[in-house]
C-alpha cells in the first residue's frame, strides 16, 4: 500500500515487531464479529515514530519526536460520549470503540500490525517504551490482558493463586500475580512446555491437565491449600467447562476471574454439571468477567517492562520468542493454533 | 419438654411469633445437610425473654432484663477461631457454626421457635426490638438475607435493578433496593398475587414469568432499561436456570447477585445454554454467591423495623400475615410449600 | 452579545432558569483560580434546546430536536487523554477541563448562564430534563456535588450519618444520604431558616451550631449515636476548622466526607488543634477529600429530578426558590451571601 | 516467678527471642494509655511450647504438639460481642482487647515476653512458624503493622509509592510495597544507616529529611513521580508534622496512609499550615487512619517469612539485629529510643 496522507496530529509508526496471538488465529478462523474484512492482522506492535505530522503528545503532555520508540493501545475511539464511558465508567464496553488490526479493516488505512507501517491516527494513545523490543514482546497482550485479570482478583499478600491455563495470558498472570503479592502461584495447563514456562515464571507447582481429570484436579488444589482450594482463580484457558472448575477449585467465599473466554466455543457441557447452588451460592463466590483491557493497563504494562528491575520476568523470557518474516505470517498463525511456539512474532524487517 | 436448667448467661425466651419458611418446608422434605433430626422448627422468632441467668448483654454493652422484647441471631457458635473467621473473615462459611431449628437437634435442647419456649444458650446473640412483633415478622428471616444480598449488589444512586423472584427475599430485596437508593426495582415472579406484593413493596413494574419466556423476559427488561439490561440482578427464585437468566437480564459490566440458590435443585439445564463467553466475560459482569447472614445485617434489619419512618413499607404488610397455631404447623408448611400466602407465621400463644 | 455562529455539532440553549451559587460569590469577591475576568456567570442551567447545527446526541445516542428541555454538564473538555483521564480515571482533576460560566470568559462566547442564551460549542454534554425546571432547580449543583459526596461515603443501610452545614449542598447529601439508606441523618448548621430546610429535607434532628460550642456538639452527636459517633459524616461547611472536628464526631473505623472546602479559607486554625493520634490515626478513620463531579452525578441526579416517584424531595422545595431578573444579579449574589435566601435563581425571562 | 497453674486449653511457650519496639519505649516512658503497671513488657515473641494443658488448634484445625515452634497474636480477647466487633466489624477497636506486654500486668500471670516463659491464656492465637527465629524478628511487629498500612494503601500494580520514616514500620512498608506490585517505592528519612535499610529493603531513591526541609522534600518527590506526587504514600513518622505533608506529596486523588501516629505526640503545628482546601478537598486524597492489626495481618506475616521463596527480603536483614540478655532490657531500650539500632531484641537464654 502506498504511504498515507497524514491527518493533523496523526503519525506513522515503523513496526519492529508485531505480536502473533490467539486472537489472529480466531480472526483468520472467522470466529470474531464486527470484522470489515479484508483487514491487516497485528494489534500489538512496537516500533519507532517514523513521520509525525502535527503534535503528539505522552498522558503527561511532553511531546512525541521523530525516532521515538513507542507502542500504541490497539483501542481507538473509545468514545467518552456514551453511557458505558460517562456513566458506568466500564470503557471496554464501549460501542463505539475500534480496535488495530481486528475491526479496521483495508479500508480504514494501514491499520495492522503485520506490515512495515502502522499508520496511527489522530487520538491514538502512543505510549513511550524505553524497553527494547523484545522484552515487551515478551509481554505483549496478554501482559495487559493479564493485568486487568489480576487487578479484577483483587489478590491480597499471602493468598494462594491458581491459574487455569498457561498460554501467554496464563503465564503472564502468574508473573503478575506474584508480583501483586500472591505466597504462592499454581498453575494447570498443557502441554509440558508450557508448564515449564510456567514454572519459569515463578508458579510454586504445576499440573497437567491432560493427565489428570476433574477429580484429580481439585484433589492437588486441595492438596496445596489446606483443603479449601485458591483464594484467587484465574481462568485462562478457553474451555467452557474450565469455568464451572474454576469456581470448584476456589475455596469458599474467594474470587474467580474468568478472562479466557474471548471466542464463542459454546455452552457449558452437561457433563460440567454446573450447579448454582453447589458451585456458587453456598460458596458466596465472586465470579468476574473480564473484558478487554483499557489505557490503564496498557500504561502499566509499558512501565513495568520498562523498567530496569521489575521487568526481569519478562526478559528472562526474550530468547524464547519465535520470530517470522512477513511472508511467512501462515507458519505463524499454524505455530500459535497448534500451540507448539511460546509467542510469535511477526518481524517485518527480517 | 421441661423447662431445661439454665447455663451460666443464657435464658429463655417466651416465644410471641415464629416463622415459617422456605427452609422450613426443605427441612420437613430432607434436603438440608448437617440437621440432626428429630428437632423443633423455627429459626427466627420474636419474643420476651422470661427468664435469664447471669447477665445478658446487647451489642452496645446494655444489660438485658426479663420481660424485654428481642429476636436472636439464629446462627450461634460462629467460632472466631477458624481460618474462615479470622483469615477469610468469611463468617458465613465458619464450619463451626449452628442455626438455631436447623442445625440444633432435640437433644440440643429447647432450640427451636415453633414452641412456647426457646432456651437461648450462653453466646446467643439478642437485639433489643422497639418494633411489634408484626411489623418484625412482616420481614422475618428474608429480611437480613436481602439486605447481604443487596449489600452484595452495591447499588448505586440512580440505578435500575432487576429482582427475579417474588416470595419473601424477593419482596425484601425490592423494599431495601430502593431503601439503598434504585431509581427503579422492576420484578419478574409469579403468581399474581406474589406480583401484587412485589408492587406494594414498590416495584415500578413487575411481570409474571408463567407467561413470558425468556425471550419475552428479556425483551421486557430491555425496554424498560433504554435497551442495556439492569445495573443489578437480584437471584431470588430458587431456580437453577434462573442464574444464566439473571446473567442476560443485566446489562454489560453490571452486577449479579445470587441469593435464591438454598438448597441444591441440581445443575443448570442444557437448555439454558449457558455460555462463558457470551454471558460472562464479554459482558465483564460480577456475578456474586451469597451465601446466610451474620449479626450485622440481623442488626440492622432490627433497627429499621424498630425505626418508626423506616419500617413503613413493612409495617404495611402486617395485615398479610398468616397466622397459625402450634397444631396447625403442618398446615402452615403446605401454605408456604404451595405459595398460596406471602409469610406464615406460628403463634404458640393462639 | 450577538448570537454566534454556531460551529458543527453545537447548539443555543434558551435559559429558564439558571442558578446563583456560593461559587459566584467566591467569583464576584476573585477567590478562585484560572477565572478569565471578564465573564457571564451562571454554571448550571435549564433551558430548551433553540437552535442546533448538525447532530447532538445525548448518552444513550438519541438524536435532540430544538425545543427540547434539557441541562448540561457545566464541566467541559475533559481531555481523556491525560494522566489522570487515563490512568488515574480521577477526571474531576484532569488539568484540561474548563467550566462554563467559571472558568470560560467573554472571548469564549456565550459560555455562562445568566444570559438570555447559552453557546453549547461541540462535545458540551447534554442532559434531557423531564422535570420541571423549578425541581431541577431545587437540586441545582448542589445535588451531583451532594451525590459524589455521599458515594464517597459509602453509607451502608442502616447507618446513622451526620451532614455538617445545612447550605444547599448540606441539604441535599440530608435528602441523599436517606435514599442511599442511612437509618436516620443528623444535622449540625445555622441559621435557623436553613436548618427548618434540613428537618423538611428529612434530617432526624438538628442543632443550631451557633448556640453549641463544640463540646456540646460531640455531646450531642455521642447522645444519638450510642456514644460512638456518626458512621459517616459528610463536612458541607466551608469552614476549615469543621474538619477536624468531622473526624471527632466520627465513630472509630467510619468515613469522613470533606466536600465543604471549595475556596481557600486558610489553614485549619490552632485552637482546632488538630491531633492526628487521636482524631485519625488511633480512630482508624477513612477520611476523604471530594472534589467537583462529573458526568455520572450530574446524570443520575437529572434522573432522580426527572423521575415521578423519586423526585418528591426535590419537588417540595419548588415553591422556596427565590427568583430574580438578569437586571437583580447583584441583588442576587448578596443574598446568597448573606445566607438570607435557601436559592437563589437568575430568571432571563423575568 | 513460679510456674503458673494452667487453665483448661492453654499453654506455656519458651521464649526464643521478644521483640523491644517504640511501643515498649512509649511504655516505659508512661505515654500509653490503659496500662497497669507493673507489668512484663514484650508483645511479640517467638519460642517453642514447653508445655500444654488441654487442646491446643491452629486455625486450620491442626492441633499443636510440645515442642512446637510458635509465635502467637498478642492482641487478646478481641470479643467478637460488641457493636465494633460484629457491626462495624473494625475489630482492632474492640474496647476488649487486651495486649500481652501492654496491657496484661502482673497481676494477669506471665504475660510479657521479656521472660523466660509467657502464659498463654485460654484463647491466645498461635500461629506455626516454619521460619528461623531471627528471620520472624526481621519483621516483628513492624511486619503486619506495615502489611496493615499496605493494605489499607491498596497500591495498584505500576504505583509508585512513597514511604516516610525509615523506623521498622517503614522498612517492613518498602517491602511489602514493592511485594504488593509497587513500580518503585521512595523513602525520606533519617538517619543515615536507617536509609541505608530502606536500600537494603528495596527503595529505589531515598532523601535524608534532615538534609532538605519541606519544599526541597516536595520537589523531591515530584522529581521522581513526574510531578504528581505518589501514588500512594504510608506515614510512618511517629512525628504529627508528617501527617500533613503526607498529603502535599501525594497526587490528586491518591491515598494516604497514617500508621506512625502510636502516641500522642501532640497536635499538627501552626507551621504545618493544613489547609484542607488545598491539602486535602481540592486534592480529592483518601486519608487512612490505620490503628493496630489483626490476627489475619499476624497469620500473613508469618507466613511470608515462614516461605522459602518470599522470606528472602527478611532473612537478608537477620544478620543486622541486635540481641540484648534479659539483664540488658534497660539498654536494649536505650538503643531503641536513640535509634542507634535497627532493631533490639530480647534473648531470655543469651
Amino acid at each position: 500500500m502506498a504511504e498515507p496522507e497524514l491527518d493533523q496530529d496523526s503519525a506513522l509508526l515503523a513496526v519492529e515487531l508485531s505480536e502473533v496471538c490467539g486472537t489472529d488465529v480466531y480472526l483468520q478462523q472467522g470466529r470474531l464479529q464486527g470484522v470489515p474484512y479484508p483487514l491487516v492482522p497485528g494489534h500489538v506492535s512496537v516500533g519507532r515514530l517514523s513521520k509525525i505530522r502535527g503534535t503528539l503528545l505522552d498522558v503527561e503532555g511532553r511531546e512525541f519526536r521523530e525516532g521515538d520508540r513507542v507502542t500504541f493501545l490497539d483501542v481507538h475511539r473509545t468514545c467518552n460520549a456514551c453511557w458505558y464511558c460517562l456513566v458506568a465508567k466500564a470503557t471496554t464496553r464501549c460501542p463505539n470503540r475500534k480496535v488495530y488490526g481486528i475491526t479496521y479493516g483495508l479500508d480504514d488505512g494501514l491499520c495492522g500490525g503485520w506490515a512495515e507501517q502502522i499508520y496511527l491516527k489522530p487520538g491514538t494513545r502512543c505510549i513511550r517504551l524505553d524497553a527494547d523490543a523484545e522484552t515487551f514482546m515478551a509481554g505483549g497482550c496478554a501482559l495487559p490482558t493479564a493485568l486487568h485479570a489480576v487487578e479484577r482478583g483483587e489478590i491480597a499478600i499471602g493468598d494462594t493463586v491458581l491459574v487455569l491455563g498457561c498460554g501467554p495470558v496464563g503465564v503472564n498472570a502468574i508473573m503478575l500475580a506474584l508480583m501483586r503479592g500472591a505466597l504462592k502461584v499454581l498453575c494447570i495447563g498443557a502441554p509440558a512446555f508450557r508448564l515449564a514456562a510456567a514454572t519459569q515464571a515463578g508458579a510454586a507447582a504445576v499440573l497437567n491437565f491432560e493427565e489428570h481429570d476433574e477429580h484429580a484436579r481439585l484433589e492437588w488444589v486441595l492438596e496445596h491449600t489446606s483443603g479449601r482450594g485458591a483464594e484467587v482463580t484465574i481462568e485462562a484457558t478457553g474451555a467452557p467447562d474450565a469455568v464451572v472448575q474454576a469456581m470448584r477449585f476456589t475455596r469458599d467465599a474467594g474470587r474467580v476471574v474468568i478472562v479466557g473466554q474471548y471466542t464463542d466455543h459454546g455452552p457449558v457441557s452437561t457433563e460440567a454439571a454446573f450447579n448454582p447452588h453447589l458451585d456458587l451460592n453456598k460458596k458466596h463466590l465472586d465470579v468476574r468477567g473480564c473484558w478487554g483491557s483499557d489505557f490503564s493497563h496498557f500504561y502499566r504494562s509499558a512501565r513495568i517492562v520498562s523498567d530496569p528491575v521489575r521487568s526481569a520476568p519478562w526478559a528472562a523470557f526474550r530468547t524464547q520468542l519465535s520470530r517470522y518474516k512477513l511472508a511467512q505470517a501462515n507458519e505463524a498463525l499454524a505455530a500459535v493454533a497448534s500451540g507448539s511456539v511460546l509467542k510469535a512474532l511477526i518481524d517485518p524487517n527480517g
